[in-house]
């Protein structure tokens, strides 16, 4: 996973705008959110579904790089004072916190524009029109039905008891539809999958996308923000639902160990191809930051 | 422009989240933020330009209603307390005093992400080549080499004496880039334009895009908050600099009616379908509010 790593880090250095470049502090602001930090899941991801259609890694990098802008600048929007108001992000200060609250808005607000430029510009797909479904599955998982959706479920829900139900809708919109457009955009950079496999490959990703997020409540429940990068056990103190406190400690692991498997399941009948798909979920269960 | 306002209204109040669909407050939120509101000037625009193409109005009104997204969404934003704290806005308190700051935030991001996905996933164009080339359009006008850059510029110049070529540059992104996009977008809804007419056409929209943001220096440094239905003398409190401010009223006035010359000239020779075009230069800089 190094070498993927490394032409990601490689291609975000890249196509973000040069530091120097009018308006400095905005794009010094723009790379500072984007580089240098973050596990990368999505672009990993991302590469990982390329493989099950023989994607070039020149169109991945394109669209593991707007993925992961619309991901970091959704961080710079939810650490904001009016949001989480967190002071701590991939161990730096948050952008807030570096630069000022009206730099963050806008380093956000221009990394979104940013990534739809960028899947718009470069070619990143066979012909147009798939690169134009990348797009809308691109702002779907990032509007009001996605991501954002999903953050205005979350703030509404503070000091809430939700249900398990209620709880799985919030993360499925707020993290798990940009980690299925990860993989279905990865997947789109190569050959056209039939619809069934295309549905078995969206099922691993939403068994990922929902392990994820119960994986990070475990973690942000035993972890001390040293080893996250990010302060830790604030969702508790501040009154959010988290798997751990819906469902206990014990249930929540064992949650991501059932989604575990159902993601490898998902794959049967992949082969060879899969191999990095199958690593990936193995890492986002068990990884302990 | 009866008729086409009506239309716009009604593709904004059909293309938006039902206020009704969960998450029901931030859906709420963005047709407050979007719909009864403004000049509408950008759709105008875009009706115009595509008068010249041949444009049909049912591609016409997604192309308009998917630029004034995005400048409704650059309004929310601009207008919270990080950046302008603005407490009006087209008659109506802005969004963070109707809803909260966190909601204004996500009604912003969501609004950005709508505009991008009904470029993408309507039939706007008469291919899916032109399609990608309005995505990039509008991600370049809104990031940060656009209006996101140029509101960066505007906030880091509060005290300061800007030069006239600053100050033109500072609008030329803020306000001009995205009714360029507008012009252009409009335009593309029908028939390639040639090279030289696209340049032409291009020539008109730089013109009226500066001449909007001179007019609206010279109303706020003239008119009362009641007729404008925003703050009026704000930014001359706050010590932005103005057209008014850098180079006095009465030549700020000449430079918008000699844009106004400009943006006809550029339309010789295009004839009896720019009159929209014509009397739209003519009502932006005649206009009293």
């Amino acid at each position: 996973m190094g070498a993927i790593l490394g032409r990601v880090e490689a291609a975000l250095t890249r196509l973000l705008p040069p530091a120097e470049a009018v308006p400095a502090r905005l794009h010094e602001a723009m790379r500072y959110a984007t580089l240098e930090g973050g596990k990368r899941v999505r672009p990993l991801l991302c590469f990982a579904a390329g493989e099950l259609t023989g994607a070039a890694p020149e169109r991945l990098e394109i669209a593991a790089a707007a993925v992961e802008m619309m991901h970091a600048y959704s961080l710079v929007h939810d650490d904001m004072p009016c949001m989480d108001n967190d002071l701590l992000r991939r161990g730096k200060p948050t952008v807030h916190v570096e630069y000022d609250q009206a730099t963050a808005l806008l380093v956000g607000d221009a990394l979104q524009a940013l990534a739809f430029q960028l899947l718009a510009e470069q070619q990143v797909a066979r012909d147009a029109p798939t690169q134009l479904e990348m797009v809308k599955a691109l702002a779907v998982a990032a509007g009001s039905r996605g991501m954002a959706g999903g953050q205005a479920i979350d703030l509404q829900s503070i000091g809430k008891t939700l249900s398990l139900p209620e709880l799985e809708l919030m993360h499925i919109l707020k993290t798990g539809a940009l980690i299925r457009a990860a993989v279905a955009l990865g997947a789109q950079c190569g050959r056209p999958l039939g619809g069934e496999q295309a549905e078995r490959l969206d099922r691993y990703a939403k068994c990922v996308g929902l392990a994820f997020q119960v994986v990070d409540d475990v973690l942000d429940c035993e972890a001390s923000s040293a080893t996250l990068g990010k302060t830790a056990g604030k969702d508790a103190r501040r009154g959010k639902p988290t798997y751990v406190s819906v469902m206990g400690l014990a249930n929540a692991r064992e949650l991501a160990e059932e989604l575990r498997g159902e993601a490898h399941a998902a794959l049967e009948g992949f082969g060879e191809p899969a191999l990095r798909l199958r690593q990936l979920a193995d890492f986002i269960v068990l990884r302990k930051f």
